[in-house]
């Protein structure tokens, strides 16, 4: 049975690989990285400590790029028993700076469906992570004119959208949210009433996947967002 | 000649070093960090350098507490000459997580001013800095009850506070905000044409510091947030 989006007024976006690329610049990060210390531990261990060190660090950290720095910085002195040099500690730093900095790449057709929704639908962006870096991307991108609202989140549980969405008045029901992560812009979303689209990137950082037998399937997925325009 | 507050209907408080302590922990961290390095340079020399690595990465890095950590790293692999041990490294990962997770004290009259101005102004909550730390410190605080509205924003100029006012429809004119900063409170509001009070902290960062000749004189300093009372 097709899923029926006539009573929606409102569409909410995803940033990071919905609109642009993101995961992509962090997988480059940790191959570095395992390089970097490949002489105290297989890239395989060094891949799961660092894992397991952002997974520590994130009630205090957050999401975001730096977050992601002091935990390479501190996977680093305790993957080398306090032997990594000076050297290494300074290259990471800079892959930091360099993530920062990295030119914006939109995903194909981003514009494309945001021309053909705007004026349409209301239109936000609900992302979560930094709000400097967020903010940045969003003025690189050069897409701010077609959003009523940008909104940064710090974390995107159901709460966190509850609130948004009855701050700006929007009934759950008429809000569709896009984006690439079961996690964090689908099954909130279906938690609250409201509908979401899934448009998987070829890349998810591990702490974004769930386990699938815990998917609902009332949601719409599709291979490209492009492909969005055939529903609404 | 008195300033008139009669058509003021929403007051605006900054929240680091108005609402409650926040300088002090910064500075704190940097007289540690001082003597961490004291083998290296004096202490007036690490000051100033780690200030300055703080400005140069200012634009990157934005405000908070992990950016000034990122800050501190690097200032003492550069002041070391690449020879900081990783013990003092490990150091500075630790005192960035202390400052994280330290318990919030509120200063004096706060909650008298708030629950005296609650209901007869719409009071808002604006700050900069990270997000998720800001948002904890609120929840830590207690005080979210008394509030309309709470803006996280990325920084304090004329343009940061007009949008948001734009978006909750609030005229300037109506607009008061309270702050410690003049930089950040005070100044810029001035600049839209709405109305600040200043309430100096005793710590003031050397970021937040204005040249004495730029200050206008249509504001009101106050010696203590009580004194708020008189006046609104």
């Amino acid at each position: 049975m097709a899923i029926d989006y006539s009573n929606i007024t409102t569409i909410g976006f995803d940033a990071d690989d919905t609109l642009w690329v993101n995961e992509t610049y962090f997988r480059e990060a940790e191959e570095e990285f395992g390089r970097l210390l490949e002489d105290y531990e297989t890239r395989n261990t060094v891949d799961q400590e660092l894992f397991k060190m952002e997974m520590r660090n994130l009630k205090l950290y957050g999401y975001g790029i730096k977050g992601f720095v002091l935990s390479m910085i501190e996977s680093a002195l305790e993957l080398s028993g306090n032997k990594v040099s000076t050297q290494v500690l300074n290259r990471i730093l800079e892959i930091g700076k360099e993530m920062i900095e990295h030119p914006l790449e939109l995903l194909d057709g981003v514009e494309e469906v945001l021309r053909s929704l705007h004026g349409r639908y209301r239109l936000l962006v609900l992302t979560k992570g930094d709000l400097l870096d967020q903010e940045r991307k969003l003025e690189k991108s050069g897409l701010l004119d077609y959003f009523h609202h940008v909104e940064v989140l710090s974390d995107k549980k159901p709460g966190n959208y509850l609130r948004l969405l009855e701050h700006l008045e929007i009934p759950p029901a008429e809000f569709l949210m896009v984006g690439n992560s079961l996690r964090s812009d689908v099954l909130p979303l279906e938690e609250i009433g409201a509908k979401a689209v899934h448009v998987p990137f070829h890349t998810t950082w591990a702490h974004e996947e769930v386990d699938p037998a815990s998917h609902s399937n009332g949601h719409l997925t599709l291979g490209k967002l492009t492909e969005l325009l055939n529903y609404v």
